[in-house]
């Protein structure tokens, strides 16, 4: 067996990528290594391309190899309305789900003290800055819907309000098709508590 | 949206690995670019190095970096069996599942003659010559039980029988565990042909 061989290293490297274990990386590496030899050799050269050119956008802090990302640049974008979402893959899906047409903020995490994520570390400073500029009227806080995420959009909130800026947090409860026999109690007591009136 | 970025075209080269659709792609460029760089780097540096390195065994075709693979320069192994396979994945997999202790020939496909595949491209002229040699005295014939995989290794028997050499195929019937109400029909018909005399 080639257990010590490139192959096997191949195999090692390829289980790192989420949700691959020891099986599919082995189907991976051979099917790169023998049927899709022009495309293993694309994706490698790419993504070391990709490593090398792809930072943070000085303004929003999502991946770009730009210096500010195609949404930042973008003029027919709405410049008084901040999205604020915890990763880059965030942006993404925010952008395909919704009709937002305003900007982002990445805090690139969220605030845990117990592992010195402050909020120096999720930039919050450059988004202060940013408030004090006064052009941004209202924070959509699109943190993660956990406790970290919570406490974080609580604490931006704050922040929010000592710059005089609207914030508001994404609507928490029943998911659309969602049966209620298969809801979590935390999210139904949410529902619960958020009920709207039938105008 | 990045869509035409070095973001997206990381993404649609990940999508060309066996499994992995839009979704999974677009989640594992962003754990590669943001979490796990030096992995990223590690994957893409060790995959240009082994699609530039590895190639075919001399011996049984199997894939190998070196001009034997170990399974061939192997000493303590049984030069009499030869196990014929269609990939070199199947080398593993019965490497890892038996006791097989003999050596492996790799066909690299099976015979296919609609798609130009016949049987010098799985190198079967080696295997006549190595037939030739007389050292191996018995075949087992791996090859998949599906149509292409059942021809092809009734066309190496001929061979075997041609060389005197005995041949002989993997078992087929119902699986480790199986229950007969969910087997299909075929595997079914064939476990009763193929019914074994309790001693």
């Amino acid at each position: 067996m080639q257990k010590k061989g490139l192959l096997h290293q191949v195999i090692q490297h390829l289980c790192c990528l989420p949700g691959v274990g020891p099986k599919t990386a082995q189907r991976m590496a051979f099917q790169l290594l023998q049927r899709n030899r022009d495309n293993a050799k694309a994706l490698a050269e790419i993504l070391l391309k990709a490593l090398a050119e792809i930072g943070h956008c000085q303004q929003c802090r999502t991946l770009t190899e730009h210096t500010l990302c195609e949404i930042c640049v973008d003029a027919s974008r709405d410049t008084t309305t901040l999205c604020i979402v915890e990763s880059p893959a965030d942006v993404w899906t925010v952008d395909q789900a919704t009709v937002f047409t305003g900007r982002y903020f990445v805090l690139h995490g969220h605030l845990s003290p117990l592992d010195g994520i402050g909020p120096d570390e999720l930039g919050l400073d450059e988004l202060e800055r940013l408030l004090a500029k006064g052009e941004v009227k209202e924070l959509i806080l699109a943190t993660n819907s956990t406790l970290e995420g919570d406490a974080t959009a609580y604490f931006i909130g704050e922040l929010a309000t000592k710059h005089k800026v609207q914030a508001s947090r994404l609507a928490s409860g029943v998911p659309m098709g969602g049966e209620l026999e298969f809801i979590d109690r935390g999210t139904l007591s949410h529902a619960f508590k958020g009920r709207r009136k039938i105008e």
